[in-house]
């Protein structure tokens, strides 16, 4: 089984920016935790970070024959990019939507995702378990449990 | 560690309403699961059902001095009832909000969260399993991982 | 065929309360007169009322083994109970709405209901005949006409 | 008693357009049916269609010395009509509005009547019987019952 | 004089939640203070809270016979139960809103009051004084001051 | 100088609908005021009443070459015939919208005028003299006052 | 008879302001030709001009024994000044609200008249010929025509 | 192959309404471009143009067993008329809507059809090819390219 | 301890204007009233009233360094007027603020209050009384009970 | 006569993707018979394809000096990238924009083009002839016909 | 080359008020600043300071013949005063408007300004920077820079 | 002190595109006198135009450790690219948003900035004057002035 790990835009800032909100692990500390709880799932992972929407529409395009399942965290493209809503329907393979903070606690705009709706599940606000709890949930919807 | 699962109205028909939408599992054999997993994370649950809004907020009450967290699903008091909203903020315990669907794909109505805003996290869309990786969150948010 | 009639909350104070706009019959007598209805049409009904939400949600849910059908005046709950919106839709029998007064000459918020979408009739404005007009069309539902 | 039946744009495909919102039965069908209750209420009835709102307003004035009261199913201009709201209110008659279908199910735009705050009742969702128990009501309101 | 008293859902956990919101004195305190000034207007009161909506509007209805007017706070279900504001409406007696915090100052569901368009008079902002200040404002409304 | 007078729907029973609103002056009666007032300051009027959508849109188009200037009260369909306003502005020539009642104090759905904003101006509120000041303010338009 | 004429803000700039809008002629010009229509009418009129609404209030206040209607152009205040609104509506005279400019042609903000529902009549376009017309109907209103 | 041609409110006008929204071409110009276009794509065009509502109506009714689509523009009626929308529904015809200005860039009220969503297919902004264009992807869609 | 009580525009007309809404008493009585419970209360109190927004905001301001607590009733005020919200705001200074009226039964503008949140607390509904109210609860506001 | 046709995100998957919605035939299979079509009305076109907003703006930049006219599915880019609105508007390029799917059938959100106002027209609905018949529609523009 | 410099409502409480908005530089300071700046670009700078609308529109007014520019706060008249905004349009003089604090960084109600779509330019966040850069701006403009 | 100076999407057409809102200076123009100010300034600045969104991002984040301060015209991206508004936020750089157009008199969506809320301060209206009043207003922030 194979998984790609999605990860929005300024994301590469994890751990440097805003802190009181996004804690103190930077992305690469996250990669390898979500890779050894894989590791412990038997799966494969592969990781993707891009500011760029063009880059990420592109990454889950070259998913489609490759990996089973999509962990994504679309960061801000969450409110807006219908254009990844369409690129995640289109490749038609379970994928789960997740967020470090709690994004219904924070500002009005942060309340509305329109890639939701082409998710299969959606968490929010554990911080850095949001990664390892949606890779779990992901696992299993492969898996048919 | 103790934690109150709560299950909100019509939950106690799980299983057989709307089989198409929540699945043919019932609330005994989810509570089953919960336990099961609850056992595994050396963790004691507590499982309260009820299709009245007053018994919740009495039950989220009572869980003051009596537990270290909260798995709730509050079903169609998700998006009207501020007074469990308010209950909930009142015991200030860590709680987690879960969904068995994926409310961003169904009407309109339940996209909005009147309690997700005082709640840690929230998780929906994974049936059965959102239970599960909401217990596994709110472990983790407990013991401060 | 069994037919179970619902009233909501403060209709136990019919003939009491603001007469000018739901006359001065009292509960009893309608009831009454929907019995005498029922006996003509050859159904059997049972009469409910409640001022608890909860209630009223334990009563449809304990409908579904044991009635043909439900006729609900929700009265205030009409505008916002999604709880009993779930539980009409999730016992998967045939449901009218009834209300007394025309509900569209009132305050705006009682122009919606979110518990129309899942019933299969609704009826508006005839006093004490709603219930009656209710009933038939009910039954001739039931009886598939 | 003489009651006028009116019935709006496009009823006259009833039958044979989108079977299955409307169902099988055509006008003429429906028409007769009215008619044996009317005849059994001992009231007479009069019947007009049209996909013409000024002809449906001029039908409506016509009743003004003429008939007892009117029964109507301004099917889309139900939405938007302002004038034959107008008209209605003008005539001073009691008007009860029915549907077959039911409105609250469909697009947003039917969840709107701009003539039932002029109506008495409103009746909707039960097919045919929604002009049969919108008969019995009328006749019952011109009663005085 | 006979006054009943209404606190709605949560207000049992005063002077325990939200120190900062609602302070430190408890339900029982409140009460108190109340008897004392009700004591010196020389009118009874008696005391009623709730958690439970279908509660609540069993008390108000109770209220008919019994009382002279109605001092409550809603809380949350200030916000949202059109079920107790028809109670309210329904039993015909002067009733006075009251409101610990400034709900005006809070988030922006609070603002709202479905309750108070019922009511005689609305008092927010003054910790147990609005409570005070409502019996003062109620009694005099029964005097016809 | 040419004037065409057009009133819509529902004003032929002007002086015998409603009374409280729009008084028991009937249509003749307000055309033969308004031709006095046209004598006097030395044009011609036409008349036209139509409660037919299209038969107004055919006048307003048959004025084109054969009148100076149109004074309409276009009654219902001042709030939705976005076709009349086409109508309107297509001929080119200085339009007067007047209304007897108040637009204002009325419904809310009479607050808005889809036709003023290709009308040169509107009175509202005078009773028939709404139609007389029309007059005088579409003839002083057309003489370049 | 007497009226007292009120312009609200910058009406005093009339004829060197916005000439493509408001034409030309000064307030001084309109003040004269509104004069010799009173006197041509038989009544006498007043005039009063400010920048400063609360000194507009004081002379809708002064109006109260001292004349018999009230024309006036609120010109900006008309969108929000709910102070002279209070202020018309509390001297209990008939009031005319009168634009030079159609002001359903300009900027949204301008189609909102907070004033208008408590004025008789409201005239908009006719430029000077506004007053003028607007004098005429509020003779009128008075004389009881 | 047969096409029915439906042109709505005002379009009489064409040629000599606005220029310069719609250009200097008339109705019948039009007709005949589109007629010549039909013969080479050997397809039979009948024409019809009303500005009734209820005709048009009538017309696609008629369209029913005689024709094999309909080219429409409804102009004005886009915007509002539901019956119109629904008439085009029960015919069960491919049917395209075309606009000869882009709609998108003028009056607000004019970004909004009613009809497109029961359209295979809209055509905007092309003048008068915007019907060639129509007639042609009609007939396509006809013959099942 | 000094209080300034402050009355908004068209108060001084109380007992003289709408005497349905706001009752016979004139405000030189009301202050007599405050001023006899303010003996009482053993504070003093001194008297603006303004239909003048610039006079209001001189007068708040002037309070910054003399009086400890502001009593104000922004009469129309209340619903528009940012700059007496700022003056309040930045005189720091204990405010109440009351409506004579309940301004939740009456026109929709009026149920939104531009100055409440800046306030620390709101009475509204009881008449005279309204004022008596808030000056008990502003002392002890002041005096910190 | 040159052309650039540019094709935004996710439709290079076209044949592939959702073929509910968009058919079975691919992208270069579109742009084959595009070029077809082109040489038979005798013009050349280009073609671009990309899921990076960036450079769609990029290539609408190149356009300036070097086509005569762009043929655009800006795809989810539509309903959101005003940046590429404001691309479009500054090349000063006749502009045509094509959807295959019916976009008012669709998703609320697909219902608003943010780019069609600075379009010169926009066709929807036709699968691949959606193309063809833009690129006839634009070559008559650039004609002049 | 003349500057009137103005300012709106508390604005003399600048340095004394809310400091942590404000800064603790007073308007006296401020306008030092603003003439030695003006010193040096050869202009002279006068100014105005009311809480009083009426007196800011008057001294618009008299700007009219005397000065060049208008350097403007209006403070929370931004927000509401179309009278204000008016003033402005008439004087027909280069207008900028300044704010200190950002106010789209502030409450929702001070994101709105009703005169800055009067003014040539605004600037909002550099404290008192905010004027020195709005008078160079101003000085541009006039200058024809 | 160093500066960035980043232009947003379509800026690099400036001189070419829609002169009669921007002008006929182009960037390299721009960026010249923005040089010629910063030496006078005594600061650096480095200017960076881009299309893409993505590369803006990138853009701010190398700012992190290498500036002291952001000068941007966002452009389009100013109305919908939160991406950009975190990555301005993620920074702690103080930034000035600037616009050369009012972009309050141009269209609604225009009137909308959600970077606005995460930079210091905003000009818009002046040209490229507000490039050099914004770089004023930065290092004078920066200065601590």
């Amino acid at each position: 089984m194979k998984i790609q790990v999605i990860n929005g835009p300024n994301l590469n800032l994890l751990g440097v920016r805003e802190k009181d909100i996004y804690g103190t692990v930077n992305l690469g500390e996250i990669e390898a935790e979500i890779a050894r709880l894989a590791e412990q799932l038997k799966c494969q992972v592969r990781f993707f970070q891009s500011n760029h929407e063009g880059e990420i529409i592109d990454c889950i395009h070259a998913c489609r024959s490759q990996v089973d399942g999509i962990l994504i965290n679309p960061a801000a493209f969450t409110h807006y990019s219908y254009a990844i809503r369409d690129a995640l329907a289109a490749v038609e393979l379970p994928v789960v939507e997740v967020h470090m903070s709690n994004i219904y606690q924070r500002e009005l705009f942060r309340h509305q995702s329109v890639t939701a709706p082409v998710c299969r599940g959606q968490i929010a606000g554990f911080g850095v378990d949001s990664y390892l709890l949606g890779l779990r949930g992901l696992v299993n919807i492969i898996n048919g449990l």
